[in-house]
């Protein structure tokens, strides 16, 4: 199984973009620990970054039709309040994806309690600092595995 | 570490109730399995129901004050959209509590959107069937091991 | 057949409460009246009135599961306007139910006009006085009726 | 005692239009079946469909003056939601009046929840099918007979 | 001059309509009190009533392509609140219009606070009784009298 | 019988100001004017104008205990949208008051089709230019005279 | 095939009104062009025009019961945005429909901007001026073509 | 003369819940010292606390058709906002009653400014601490003092 | 310690202005009745009372930097709803203030449950007719005692 | 004349995406289609996709500065109900456009109704599948022919 | 070149009103700071201040008609977002304005986004703390110089 | 002291784009003044343009991280109403910025009022036409040197 985890605009910074919020680890690092973390769970896992809305779309797309892979694990950051087009990507390519947050976007300011994205995942999980990736990957990958076995029963 | 899981309305009739929204599986069994699950993780865990929202009050409050325990697993079900009561309890007792929805409420109704609920909360976990419960309870169980060791550090 | 009629806070005061908008009957009086309509009709009828919302669940619940109730006249008062809670109950136990308002909601306060629980009835009728519960029996039964004619068709 | 029922636009199409909304009944049998029904509560009824709202306006005010009418039932259908004039049309006359509709209007459209007649009838009823016109019907009998009691003390 | 003065639906009632908000005036009675105020301003003036909205819009657009009218006094009555076609129809005829209201219209329902047709006529006039129309028609033909002028230079 | 013409913020301009809204006379001229027109309608009148909201509310408040005034015509200018105290001013007095306005408030911001004042008043005459002073100082006579009548009837 | 074109209020009044925007050909020459154009299509093509939200009504339930159409052009002009009668209609007979607007409503007045028709019609022509009414026919006939080979295929 | 005070939903926890809001005395205090100022006033008090919406509706009848009391003071908490019920219990019993807030509702969330209760209240006291009690009690009791003197006056 | 009490527009009509609504005294009387109570409570007082909005904004910082008073009762009458300067004119001078009402706000036009002034007070008292300004007097009194004694602990 | 066809997000996939919603045809062979067409009508076609916001506003300024096109046929897709840019783009570039959609939005989520790039438009095109490209090809031709003639006549 | 600085309310606090938003410059410091700046840029300046909104209506007219200025920059403070008359006065006037703010209204209540006075501006300048007046005066200036040169041109 | 000047979509155009609204300088022209007026202050100032939302969240990132700028000054265009992610951008690098408008968007679309970066920023200037980025970059400039002064003081 080949899990994507795609990460949205100023992730890249996590660890210096205010470390109250976000937690001090860097990008860098939560994508090692979610290696090591989905190497346990017998799932490949890559890793896609970018600031730019319309590259997601093309992350979402490849994802399905050139990489293969099973499912998205998606934080789409300010782009969860604003983009349609990340929404109807999701839609499009109908693999199974998880929406998470770092920060608990509940109890943020009013305009980030609106997710476009939600509505065309299996779930959403915010508020967990990082482990909201591990979260997002257990419950990603444990649904793939429920479906495939219906599926086949 | 003592882990309280507290179920809200209709919550009871799982396994009966709208199995294509609810799964098949009984609040019994799902109790059965998380305290399996709790006892792998090395945590004590125990379950209250209501359908009443004050009894959900006194159980969280109960929860600090009476069964000692450290940390609150809640399906506030119907109340999530309804109850400041719950609300302003789990703000009361300031125990870390995560919030957790079998159906991916960002999906259904619009009144469903919103949450009293989540803004009290460490975070919200929706949409993962009785999976939920599980990544709830591993996201709340992390997040106080770390707080500890923040403060121990 | 057996019907269960639900009311809903401070309609135990009918008789004494705001008598230009209720009526002067008291509930004991229009549960009298409506045992004797029941009779004529050939239905079995029982009566539960609570001013606690999740005893009201509770009640829904087991005219489904343990009276073996075949519908459901429910008159949630302050509840028709609040409760999800209700609102779930009814869609869960999969009972024909009827929403009856003593009062026309539809010309009182603004707020009295959305209604939780109508959109999982059959449906709702208002505004007259305590022949709105004998309207409602006589549109359940009727509609009950009816599906078991079509169903045995 | 007189009563003319009044049917909006489109009411004409029953039995066509939509049956798994409004049934398989044509308007003709149904005034058949309302014909009877009254002959049994002793109350002569007649009736009038248009498809135009002043027309509608216009039967209004000949029922009081004209046609000797004591109440009307009416399902103002998609005027329900847009009318003012019918709405001013029946407060005019002081005619006691119920709406009646054959679907369930709270589970449909949003814009479908609002009535403008609603508040100066004596009631609503919605959902029952065709069985919403002979509740509205007894609903109205009952409450001009129950009013002339009182004013004949 | 020729003005053409327009009564919306149930205008045709006063004089028994809810006689404490629209006086006891009949409608034949302000007719005839028009006719005489007009001839004392030296101005020919015609009636025209429905309750039917689109004859109201074919009584403007003949206002001006076949009768000749050089204004339109209008009381859109319920239409003022609803109507985008008479709206229209006065914006296409490109008549002066005065909209007149017996009844102050800011202080009743919220609904009745919203015109649709005052942003295309000259001015709006409410809440004089019967007055309404002669101050409505006075400032009509003062107006069309002022832009004569000014055209004549 | 006395009249108090009251005049709002920036009315003192008139003549000077945006004159393809408001016109060319300027305030003097138009207090000329309808002191001759007061005097053929055998009334007296008299003028204030203020840019203070409160100096408006004294105003208000003199022409009852006073100024000994029978009624009031207001042109509120912006204070139309914004001012509570100047409706209170006139409710407390309990004077028959006239809106007017020199535009046609209805086709301007979508704020200025708000009144405050409106809802306290006999009613609202708007667009007429300066002729709205006259229509409502007439409207406003005629009601007061007619008042006076019902009262000596 | 046989297509019925229905043209809302104040469409009669085409080369007259407000020409800036709707344009100078008359209502006639345009039924002449698209008669012709028809033509050219092998469609045979017929026209409606009423100011009478009821007679459209009437005509869209003719187009279907009487007249054997196959589907219609509507532009409804002002019911546009009022009319729930009309959406119900063309949702009642079941005919394929195209809405087209001579005038891009969507850069207009806010209201302008919500069409009840719109949902039930196959798509939605705005802007075009009366080649409107040609963009909107030769998308209807191609949708009928292939929907009936389609069902023929 | 009899009071009773209640207080709903968490306040059972004063002297524990966020002290920094809610200051630092116990429930078990606040009513030592409201017993001792109602000795003083000469009037007798009783207390009530529940978190469950429909026992202090109960609570309320109780107050009226059991417990014989001439008034409430009432800390609705949390269902100040949300609850419908414990308004209509409040208008059904005709008790005078006084809403109490220990902090200023008004300077916290949006959603706690609006008060289901405060319209059917004498009056409604906010952000005192603990003295609102005070101030509600002496309040309500100069209240009915008045009101008696006028009735026997 | 010395009390500066502020009335807001209209109230020097009180006892003539609404008295179902605003009672009959006179505010002298009221006046005097408060200098009475002050004494009671060891406290120097003075009074502001003025019609124009800006002229409470200088009475509120001459309270502080001028007349060296501590604290502030204000009954911003209609300036309640409409007023950010007296809003920032009392958080300006940091003094503790009170708002009162004779009326309770809560049960009167939708407009009337806004408070600008609220936010920056201590707390709010409406709706105990005269009463209010003494039970806000007493209130703020307590309220700057208890202070003092925190700060001299 | 040289016309630019743009095509949104996630039109890459189409014959892939969601065929229900938006058919079975590849853009590769839409575009193969469109330039048949275009041939037919004597006009020169070309073609751009992007899924990047920012590049489609690059796209739209070269048609006007580099590549000498006369008009824009544009299918923003997701980017129709978020981008100001684009809006922004085609104001700036005064080329005249249609706005094209696949599916009729109107009938789709209520997001989905607000287009932010019509009003800079022609006009609007949506629900005819890939038909829409060629009437909206179709519509913006004439058009330009049109306004050639006009300006050359 | 004659320039007005007009200040509204509590502006004359500056200094000692909450220092963390606003600054400890005194408002006579600021305006000495102006005139030297001022003086540099070869521009007459004087200064206005006032906590009521009509004189500074009454100021703005001066400005022009009285003291022959050439433009006005205001900061409006708390009127800013409540006075339609201040934004009438600069309508009508007819001077060059500019709108300053020494806090970022932009990231404070919400009701503080919304200005009334912004939009009949040359522009609005907020947020540089008392830099913000010598900003607007420099571009008020440079704004009149380049007219001018524009006029002259 | 080194500043970038950051330019949104469509910016490119200037000088040719809606010359009425933007003026009639290229951006060319505009960067030449900026860097002749930066030179003047003292301050190396350097450029940044793109019509793509995330390559200017990148650009915001390499600002701080690769460029070691000292401050932005930013013109988000059209990004202004509906980016969240360049908000994120500049919240997460924490330099000081100042956004600037060439056009007063608080006169144009309602749509253009609202802007997510202000909060974010230090202020906001908008309406001075190409001035509006001198003074932003003055403002940021001397809002620098003012904050050095203070940690250094």
């Amino acid at each position: 199984m080949k899990i994507l985890v795609i990460n949205g605009p100023n992730i890249n910074l996590l660890g210096t973009r205010e470390p109250e919020i976000y937690g001090t680890l860097t990008l860098e690092k939560i994508e090692k620990m979610l290696t090591e973390y989905a190497a346990k769970c017998g799932v490949e896992i890559s890793f896609f970054q970018s600031n730019i809305e319309g590259e997601i779309v093309d992350a979402i797309q490849k994802a399905k039709f050139e990489w293969n892979c099973n499912g998205i694990v998606i934080n789409p950051a300010a782009y969860t309040h604003t983009s349609v087009a990340i929404r109807d990507a999701i839609a499009a390519v109908e693999l199974p994806a998880v929406e998470v947050h770092i920060s608990n976007i509940h109890k943020r300011e009013e305009f980030r309690k609106n997710s476009f994205i939600a509505p065309v995942c299996i779930g959403q999980i915010a508020g967990f600092g990082v482990d909201s990736y591990k979260l997002g990957l257990k419950g990603l990958v444990d649904n793939i595995v429920l479906n495939n076995e219906l599926h086949q029963g």
